[in-house]
């Protein structure tokens, strides 16, 4: 059966993309990065200024919205854009991630996940279908298959059954999804942990399955970077050049770039805003800890060339009171900092790509974080 | 010694006073509620959205900013306004309140209060002289004379031995405030606890030494409301009629509305933003707690007329999500509204007073406060 094509290659340069996705709330500039609200927020930051700091796109968590406040009211509320106010485009997981690491009792049947919810311990059953049918009342725009994710180091036997599950998984979630809006999406998910033939057969299986885009999961779950990159030069090869590839949880501005230049176009990731929280900042310079006594009387901002505010107006002094204090604030600003340079990042690698310096930048790129923070005062 | 005058008294209306106060940042629209922004933030807001919300002035707390980041520090920044990126007019309490409520193992004697830092345990001194001194290194707008605090109720005696500390302290604090630039002003603060003799010598007493304004301290200390409001007849007919009049720590709505009707010109509370935190919202409406379970599917705003966007815009389902998960955002719109909501009520008495029709608006907006919530969907 053929599958809708939402997606637009607008140009290469090596393997790296640039394209534009379009959704029912938008066009999506790729390579694209999702700044992840959990639970229908944003943490410590409004969702103006997410859209300000230039994300086309976020990613909402299935697993928290359903157990709160629950998809059939988010439904009657006129879905996951009006209630939250969030007025982009949205790509929902399944869900079952999350199950495996945030609640208790889960038992994995082919059917189903059973759960009990990490809030109430209520317990609760997720199948493919109903992961769907959670998605669709959510309303988003691209919606991914349930799949089952391992922990890595992990032996084979366990990876295989993971992903030949997850293939099952993805064709019953594909039916599922069959009566979903013209325009919104159905992502596939290549799994095979960090075995190279079973990636390409999962990759293989999906493809002929059919979706609207696929992403490649069960990475970033402790393996080395190393790890990562090289399956996903497994995988890419072998993806349709026309749709759109997401690799899930990804990540630290240095895997998003050596990502793009493997050819993928989506990320997500809550370290802007967790690291953000922590008092860490991301910049051209690296990442900054604002906890450093290095700062205290700093009347210097973190970056007096960003065009965007925080960044470029307010003293590391501030930032390390703020911190220091325990002030919301401080979470609040670094927060906003943090997404922002991911969005100028992958601004700055979109407009690198089209214009064919893609290897220049990433070099540039590469070195200023090498190089590390302005000297103290 | 003459005092200059900053105050300009616009208007009257029964005792009700409308009035402008000149600062070196800026004018003050009276009657004004200060928020407070007490370690250098505004808990759970940006500046720009104070500004936003009509706050011409903020309130920061001298104890807590002496011990962190240390006056001396915010000076060689520039200042606390250059420090916190706030662009209006600042108003700074001695210290002495805090030191009395948060610090360990404190002292009072004639010369000075001394107590274990809350923060790292160091011994401090604070004396009349110092918190003029930090306050100028803060480099407030408006500097408040270093008093006693007693909680009430309390003995005649202690009350009394209180009341005349503070006078012998406000001299000194004006002898210490003499080298202040041209423009920046002190406030002498009327204590007395609830009796009406000590409350009328106090006034006097500070009067004969001579302010640029008149705070009255010592309420919103436990007190009943009545007590709260007969302590501002006794003292408010004794105040210079040109000079500001400052109501220390106070309070709920009804409160300022109350206040001012008796004469009172500034306010300050931390009560906006901590009952934000707790879910709490001031509307025309009364207080609503959006934690109760009668907002989970109501689409509707707080106050579909608010001119405040969150107030008007956003569904009271997500504000009531946004608690019930915990999420900073709920925190951070609710203080928004809560310090807008304030504003909004200082910009209505102050229209009211000026056209002559405040005891209308004062009975309308009780009424609306009395009649309560819309009622449930």
């Amino acid at each position: 059966m053929t599958v809708a094509n939402h997606f637009e290659l607008l140009g290469q340069d090596g393997q790296a993309r640039v394209g534009r996705l379009a959704t029912p709330h938008g066009v999506v500039r790729t390579p694209a990065f999702m700044p992840v609200g959990t639970a229908g927020a944003m943490k410590g930051m409004h969702w103006r200024e997410v859209r300000d700091a230039g994300a086309d796109i976020v990613l909402g968590n299935t697993y928290h919205l359903m157990l709160r406040p629950g998809a059939e009211r988010i439904a009657a509320l006129g879905g996951l854009q009006k209630f939250t106010g969030w007025n982009g485009s949205m790509l929902t997981d399944s869900g079952g991630f999350q199950v495996m690491s945030l609640s208790e009792l889960r038992k994995v049947s082919e059917k189903a996940v059973t759960f009990r919810s990490h809030i109430d311990g209520a317990k609760v059953e997720l199948s493919p279908e109903r992961s769907i049918e959670v998605q669709r009342l959510l309303g988003s725009d691209i919606a991914m298959q349930m799949d089952e994710c391992v922990r890595l180091p992990a032996e084979r036997g366990d990876i295989e059954r993971a992903m030949q599950l997850s293939l099952r998984w993805g064709e019953r979630s594909k039916r599922a999804f069959e009566t979903a809006p013209e325009g919104c999406m159905l992502f596939g998910i290549v799994q095979g942990g960090d075995i190279p033939d079973l990636r390409h057969a999962s990759a293989r299986a999906l493809i002929e399955i059919g979706f609207h885009g696929y992403a490649i999961g069960g990475l970033a779950v402790g393996e080395p970077q190393a790890v990562m990159l090289a399956m996903i030069e497994e995988v890419a090869p072998i993806l349709p050049l026309d749709r759109p590839r997401y690799l899930m949880g990804v990540g630290t501005p240095e895997d998003l770039l050596e990502a793009v230049a493997r050819g993928m176009d989506m990320f997500d990731c809550v370290m802007p805003t967790r690291n953000g929280r922590h008092g860490m900042a991301f910049t051209r310079f690296g990442q900054i800890n604002l906890r450093n006594a290095r700062h205290i009387d700093d009347p210097r901002p973190l970056d007096e060339q960003s065009t965007w505010p925080s960044t470029s107006d307010i003293s590391r002094a501030y930032l390390h009171h703020l911190v220091r204090s325990g002030e919301t604030l401080g979470a609040m600003l670094l927060s906003e900092i943090n997404v922002a340079y991911y969005q100028q990042l992958m601004h700055g690698i979109r407009d690198a790509i089209a214009q064919g310096r893609f290897a220049d930048f990433r070099e540039q790129t590469l070195a200023g974080w090498a190089q590390g923070d302005i000297a103290p005062r």
